[in-house]
């Protein structure tokens, strides 16, 4: 039997709210509904003074998991390198932020050898100025249903892979991976592959797969309202030895995003109680 | 550089023409294109004359690659039972059509673990009736944007890795798989696991995924409309040493299927010729 959460070692994804209000709304939603740390987007940050929004933050007791999101590593040359640059100037946000880690959705293509040696070749890049700022990237797979859009990395086992070739094994990694269990609770290899992961879990994610999904990037679902067996997933992410916050990320344009945050947040804290 | 196809040693799955005529119908149809063999459907014979269609059939100068399909192995005991019954029935039509294979789709649950050895129960069970009649049973693992619908079996790899557990190694398997490059074709493991899975490969379909997609199940495009890098799967089995018939499967409710079955004929023969 798994330990109950605590809200305070949870966390809120910002993009769970659907944008509807200013990312300083949110920080002091988020707060008063207990969670302990946030986790926002770029597109929130843009245009807002980072310092204030940091303090902000800070003094509302929150942490910043995961800073969201990265360019696409993939595409032309040009794209690539104003996508590294643009890459790089996120990393700094998300070290003046203190995020634990800098999040990466990594771009695909049509020719998926290369889209994969591109996200490598991009990611190694990147690493240098991590290291520099200190902040981690922590590497998403996604579901492979996004192998065509979204990112050609779809496994646990293949993000490792590629955390071993770019970084080596070390004690203390600056490049890991973020496990999503909507993105990979379907994966045969998953007890292996989050064991195998350990200290290079970052980050944990939880929402639900709606069944009948009415669209794959936009219809996921709170926590027991869908299929995923959410408590075994955190058992073996813990097991791993994964002792950050557990954090909801829901993309949900027809129903969450269009309800008031506090209700959004009372859900949330239910569920997580009793269904992850 | 891959040697290009031979229409002869290509099939038709006949549920890309959406079920729009008779299967005596579609027999015909696929006869006069040249095709080599063709894939029917349970429904398509339910109700008529199985021993006149098999007739039909091999006066055709057709083969018949996988009989279509299996009821799910999944569910509750009697809801496994039911299905163990249909599908030994479906066998011994298989065995009448000379079927080549029977297609096993598995059923998957909630609880993915139990759902998984149900299948491999069920697969185990059946395959005795399938020495019986001397046809072999081809499973389908399923692109993973079905395990929460379809079936828990979702990677080569995890599917040779069932098929070895309950036929051992042997050089003349009865159960094997079927690879379809939709289902297959994001797989970071693929060359691998196509290579492991040698002569147990069954079947190979060819579809292409569109991008975007409206409907993960009904708006599969044709061969060369989407992302599928397809001879380079093609390359990866025959490399493995299938030396079967390339069949064409394609549901496509708003598109296909609303095309007379000489055009869409006409288009399969041009895009297996020069984009498979």
């Amino acid at each position: 039997m798994m330990a109950k959460l605590k809200i305070k070692n949870c966390a809120v994804n910002t993009a769970t709210f659907g944008f509807q209000a200013p990312l300083s709304k949110v920080i002091e939603e988020v707060a008063r509904a207990g969670f302990g740390a946030i986790a926002p987007w770029r597109r929130e940050v843009e245009g807002h003074d980072l310092k204030a929004l940091a303090k902000q933050i800070c003094d509302a007791g929150l942490k910043v998991t995961g800073y969201c999101r990265s360019d696409y590593f993939t595409g032309a040359a040009v794209a690539r390198k104003a996508s590294l640059k643009a890459n790089i100037k996120a990393l700094d946000e998300a070290a003046e932020l203190g995020a634990s880690h800098f999040t990466l959705v990594v771009g695909t293509g049509r020719d998926l050898p290369l889209a994969r040696s591109q996200v490598e070749d991009g990611v190694a890049q990147l690493l240098e100025h991590a290291r520099d700022v200190g902040v981690r990237l922590a590497l998403e797979p996604l579901h492979p249903v996004y192998a065509a859009d979204r990112a050609c990395i779809n496994t646990i086992a293949q993000g490792l892979a590629m955390c071993q070739r770019i970084e080596g094994k070390t004690r203390k990694p600056m490049l890991g991976l973020l496990v999503d269990a909507y993105h990979v609770w379907w994966d045969p290899a998953l007890e292996a592959s989050v064991k195998a992961a350990g200290h290079r879990i970052f980050g944990f994610h939880v929402s639900d797969w709606l069944m009948p999904v009415r669209d794959v990037l936009n219809d996921r679902g709170m926590m027991g309202d869908g299929v995923i067996d959410l408590p075994t997933i955190r058992g073996l992410v813990e097991t791993a030895g994964y002792k950050g916050f557990t954090e909801v990320e829901i993309f949900s344009t027809e129903n969450w995003w269009k309800k008031p945050m506090d209700e959004t947040c009372r859900v949330m804290k239910e569920r997580l109680l009793t269904r992850v």
